[in-house]
């Protein structure tokens, strides 16, 4: 740290993302990546005449790839944001409507960021024990409300009409969804945001369209609160999308068939996955995403994601006290699975558990 | 915008980028775009391997990118910032240290909006009658100083002993010398990065490196600076360069050989603007970047830009008192400002000035 920074940022923790070493090969379960490569028509439309034209700016307006996401999703291109990567449209929205925010205890880690980096005042509410989310604890309040649904790192689902619920309990506040998960199953949200003018839902194609390394997310809802996202937006960055990553959206949006495929080969190896795991003794929440989150009585959570890095598997593994038994692990290929599965055998045989 | 949003938000002015129009293909002069496409190296590294490889994250370390631009400039990679466009590293520079900041009143338009942003105490600071800066003015400070240098719109220079003094007088506060047009002409602080622990060059790869596309932009300076960057980076949005980006940006700095003699093309070009122009007889602010800064007197600058674009070219009007008559033109091929001089001869015929 400098001697210069602000006075407000010089406390601040900033978000861990998931390791990316680059020592040798993993079998890389943690980070939610797909496990599939982008369509075909995805990877032909950043063609080489579009890299040749890099030397212009992209359109930071972004007609073309919010068009193709108001057609796929039957709305306007008024009602749709997008900018570099779901992550920076929450930034956005903390900025723009978080003076005071809701969110469960257990949820994504980069909420709490946000709320810290811009000074919102933060009412964590705890999640059940049992990991689920209690819409009543939303309903009388005076904030913003932020929701995953799938939840993360627990993949747990909220029913759509409890999410209805909270959003017509605070007509004054800001509910916003964040779906990063939501095209490996649950019902989304997006059939109330032309109902409720408070309704914000966030989508990444980072996850089920497998542009991770592309950086593109979107928001969907009233076209107020996207002309609020677009201000905090042009008072940034406004060409936040480069040229190459908006083609790559456009393309990804008109192959979504492409992409949903994957997603039912994702949900499918996350069902064998699961089952495997709770034949091992494993307790697996029950998960919507591409993901699961499990632990095992007498395997220290900790220990079981030294084992498996150990043996060439990255999983995700949290240290706050409440999950510090579980892990997080993303489903890859069916095949990957087997090896996870095989291995983590080979783990719990080693320990004698 | 909406009802939700927060106060101190709801009167900012947000930044106006230059107009992208679609409706016919025109000389585009007025984005300070370069006119020619990335070296043949670059275009080759955004592979369709590459391409494919867009489901898996991009490293959010940028390492390899780092490390080619502390290779070019011999600096140490702890030495080097990177992120989406330089506009995303001066909006984190205003965030981290800007409780007060001094810029001139003629410079790039968006400092005052993220000083408005994130509720900075602006002091601005009148550039002299010939629009030079005057080092002085920036001596006894209590701020933050931001200088575009050269600056934009005017183009010209300020010497880099006067950067110099402005950093050696201002111990307690960060100097942000804002290079995105360095490359044209001018001498770089650079130097000094070394020698003052509150210095920060910040540039681009959109203007020289013909990669305004790509949105990419790098700072440098001593290393506390840089982490302070990096915390607001890891706060807000980790991975904010795409993987196609990022491997365009190494390949543009291992070949900028390439890209170095098209920035003499360019300035090239532009003595011969300057020239053709000032025989015209145009006002022409001495620049040392790829645009220049022009007026004459009897043609109203709203006119000139309007009568440009009815014939095909775009160039920059700027609406503020005290350059109303000027327009910023971007210099493009030497074809490109041939066509734009006897454009504007035609222009000045039909107005019979």
């Amino acid at each position: 740290m400098s001697r210069f920074i602000n006075d407000k940022y010089a406390t601040l923790d900033a978000y861990t993302p998931g390791e990316q070493p680059q020592d040798k090969k993993y079998i890389k379960l943690n980070t939610n990546e797909s496990p599939y490569p982008p369509s075909p028509e995805t990877i032909k439309a950043v063609s080489e005449a579009e890299v040749s034209s890099l030397n212009l700016y992209s359109d930071p307006v972004c007609k073309e790839l919010k068009d193709a996401i108001a057609k796929r999703y039957n709305l306007d291109t008024k009602n749709i944001f997008v900018s570099n990567g779901s992550d920076d449209i929450l930034n956005f929205a903390f900025m723009a409507f978080g003076k005071k925010v809701a969110f469960p205890d257990i949820t994504y880690g980069f909420y709490s960021v946000f709320a810290s980096l811009h000074g919102c005042e933060e009412r964590v509410v705890p999640l059940r024990e049992d990991f689920s989310l209690c819409a009543d604890d939303y309903l009388k309040n005076d904030s913003m409300v932020v929701i995953a649904n799938p939840n993360a790192p627990t993949g747990m689902i909220l029913p759509v009409d409890n999410i209805e619920k909270i959003a017509k309990c605070n007509p004054d506040y800001v509910v916003l969804v964040d779906e990063a998960y939501i095209d490996f199953g649950g019902e989304s949200a997006l059939s109330l945001v032309k109902k409720y003018d408070n309704l914000l839902v966030v989508r990444t194609f980072s996850k089920s369209y497998s542009l991770a390394g592309a950086r593109l997310g979107y928001a969907m809802g009233n076209e107020n609160l996207i002309s609020d996202l677009e201000k905090i937006k042009y008072s940034t960055n406004p060409y936040s999308i480069n040229r190459l990553s908006s083609r790559a959206g456009v393309a990804a949006m008109e192959s979504c068939k492409y992409y949903m495929e994957k997603c039912a080969l994702v949900a499918d190896a996350r069902e064998y996955t699961s089952s495997e795991l709770k034949k091992l003794g494993f307790v697996v929440l029950p998960s919507y995403a591409n993901f699961v989150f499990a632990k095992k009585d007498g395997l220290d959570g900790q220990k079981f994601y030294l084992e498996l890095k150990d043996r060439g598997v990255l999983v995700r593994h949290f240290t706050s006290e409440r999950i510090k038994d579980f892990n997080r692990i993303t489903i890859g290929t069916r095949k990957q699975m087997e090896k996870f599965i095989e291995i983590t055998k080979d783990i719990l045989r080693s320990e004698n558990i």
